[in-house]
């Protein structure tokens, strides 16, 4: 096993930043975990919750000296911290990240050899430092999204970081990832989004909701999501959300002709194949 | 409290005929439940599980003395079976169902006053008579949908079944019915099933399934219902089905275009609303 590194910060400490710095004390990654965060008082909680080592309420004094440097905030926010972080570090401090859009963030990072983007595939209906857990990415998939600037070493860092939490990690290009990411999450939550709008907007609208079923409560959970990581999200990963909602559409509008011609054979096919489809999924998927 | 019926019939003794037998059989409703069902394995089944009393393989003498037949069979079969029925029962034996369109049952009654269209508001990801339960409709809706045809004393009947197996009970018109849940459940699933359906005949499909996330199970765990089901429900309640696919289209492409906009505004008060709209709706949902 590798020495524990001196010092790693983490920059936001919510359910990620929290989980994750939760796995890798429990594993001796660190000597000293640093925390910060905009709220002194998420700080002081992660303290008491012994989640962090210790932490510093201004970001310079936080990752002076880190030799790791994890950037656990939404889309929008986590690019803003990333210019600010990567001014305030030596090129020997390794950066990664967190967000769900990475396009974004490499553009953010201005082709420095030592930031690594990451994402890793998991999450909790839970929020915040409170409702972190050590075994939060045990057994899930991390994506890693390095360039052609990032350096090796502070590849390898951020591998072994994650491998240390329990995750799988595997590398995708920073376009295949957003593309699926809008494919698979983004897509998913503007078409809960627009089924709420829709039904809230109809002529039924009170009944709707007096006689809506368990299938409409899975199916439209996502629209709880929280609205500015979401217009976020939506506006980083624009160009690729475009394409995942054609997409989407000219497969809904094929739905809908065989509905109109009545096309019973269409009708069943389809269902089947999807039915098929989403099962040898699901036996496939680590969640 | 009421004195027990003689004799009521379920015809098809699935998820929901086998609970409605055992939510009957428990308070009494009636001195003997008899079963129907295609298969003979089923009804020995529900005979072995105390489900029903007794069983018949054939139809006409199922039926033959029933103050009361619910027809317990998905959509298309459930009109056949009306069909079938109402010639064999005399008029003072109320029949009902529990299909999820309406407009096709009532079509398929002919006016007949001892038809009594209904439509319980509760299911489980299983099915068949083995996961019957007899408190399935407890605190759960079921919508009745009497015409100008109905007689008072069948829809009376069949409301006091229903309260009997612990449901509440409510009365709507068959168009409004069949609109809202066109809204609440067909869509949703025409959706999954749409959803599922792009993301396999994506360029990036097998990525696409390797990356996918919880977000993503919950949001189609609706397209791995019964593609024969579905085809059928879609057919019976093809102009709603398309009014609901046409509204949600456009609410989509309103989003759509707010992405393509970059409207930041509009978009977090879109996914605000969304969030705050079933927020409110799930607080009132009974499921």
């Amino acid at each position: 096993m590798a020495d524990p590194l001196r010092k790693v910060t983490i920059v936001g400490l919510g359910l990620i930043g929290g989980s994750l710095a939760r796995a890798l004390r429990a594993e001796g990654f660190a000597d000293s975990l640093v925390g910060y965060d905009r709220s002194a008082e998420i700080l002081q909680l992660g303290a008491d919750l012994d989640v962090i080592h210790a932490f510093e309420t201004e970001l310079d004094r936080a990752v002076n000296g880190a030799e790791l440097v994890v950037i656990s905030a939404p889309t929008r926010v986590a690019a803003e911290l990333l210019e600010r972080v990567l001014v305030l570090v030596p090129e020997d401090t390794v950066v990664t990240d967190v967000a769900s859009v990475k396009a974004n963030l490499v553009e953010a990072a201005g082709g420095a050899p030592n930031f690594v983007p990451g994402h890793p595939i998991a999450g909790s209906e839970r929020s915040g430092v409170d409702a972190s857990r050590g075994d939060l990415f045990h057994d899930h998939r991390v994506i890693l999204t390095p360039t052609e600037a990032t350096g090796a070493s502070a590849l390898a860092l951020v591998r072994r970081m994650w491998e240390t939490a329990g995750a799988e990690v595997v590398e995708l290009g920073v376009a295949e990832h957003d593309a699926i990411l809008a494919a698979t999450s983004h897509l998913p939550h503007m078409l809960a989004y627009a089924l709420v709008d829709a039904l809230s907007h109809s002529e039924l609208s009170d009944d709707i909701f007096r006689f809506a079923a368990g299938g409409f409560r899975d199916f439209t959970r996502i629209a709880s999501s929280d609205p500015v990581m979401w217009r976020d999200i939506a506006l980083a990963n624009r160009g690729e959300l475009l394409n995942a909602i054609d997409h989407f559409s000219e497969h809904l509008a094929a739905l809908r002709a065989a509905i109109d011609n009545a096309d019973a054979d269409a009708l069943e096919t389809r269902f089947a194949e999807a039915r098929s489809v989403r099962e040898n999924l699901i036996k496939k998927l680590v969640i």
